[in-house]
């Protein structure tokens, strides 16, 4: 199930370089804006927008991967606390925000959205080091190679 | 499992007089600002802090409770979108912001935490007629009455 008009399901966004890992229901990328450091992005593999248009088993498999890939993020971040968020107001195809937010966050008890900031854009080599890192810790449940890409 | 210096395990926040129902692994609240109508908190009855501290079968009825919400809330808000926010960055005990974004709302594009507004506080005659309202609607297996409360 795909959309035309959707930039998630044509792969528009997010850039193919941030793709760490297809975790088998959605695909995890880091953020293009690193000012979080390990900020990712959970992407549903097929078009949805809530949560309620899942199966009952897709939404159990959801929250399976979404709280994987925060383990894995909290445990290589050394988080304080995790913030997951499906907020689609932009682009309403089912996607998590996953946001380690560390001992040096600048502002620990509030949303991201409220703290203003330049976006940090990785090097091209930066960016390349960051997913490398995170593949070779990557759980091999989460690692799935698709045939047809 | 409970833990006597969260706001949450003691009682102290939400406050009572905002609870909608008790929906099995969470309860169901008001938020105290409903500048965006309709704005609930689904409260973890024991304390835990983040996803990968649940049971998988946790985190399934967990997902189902909130989808489950969310789903009344767009049904009587005639939401355009809803978000879902885990944060917990000033009260680390699993609470979900789920918030209906109706067609009126004043910046559809941005999370709630980027507009700045005054909280908009119910009268008790208000905030009682919306909780019941919504216990009218609310799904019976999301109507949980517990016979230590």
């Amino acid at each position: 199930m795909s959309n035309p008009a959707c930039k998630a399901c044509v792969g528009a966004w997010p850039r193919q370089d941030h793709l760490i890992a297809d975790c088998g229901l959605t695909r995890a990328y880091l953020h293009d804006d690193q000012f979080f450091p390990g900020w990712t992005v959970l992407v549903l593999n097929r078009h949805a927008t809530e949560l309620f248009d899942l199966s009952r088993d897709e939404r159990s498999n959801l929250i399976e991967e979404v709280s994987a890939v925060a383990g894995v993020l909290a445990g290589e971040w050394n988080a304080v606390k995790i913030n997951y968020e499906l907020l689609g107001n932009q682009l309403p195809h089912i996607h998590w925000h996953v946001i380690p937010r560390l001992p040096q966050d600048p502002a620990p008890l509030e949303p991201i959205w409220r703290i203003t900031h330049e976006p940090v854009r990785l090097t091209p080599e930066a960016l390349t080091c960051m997913v490398e890192r995170l593949r070779t810790i990557w759980p091999a449940h989460l690692n799935h190679v698709r045939q047809s890409s």
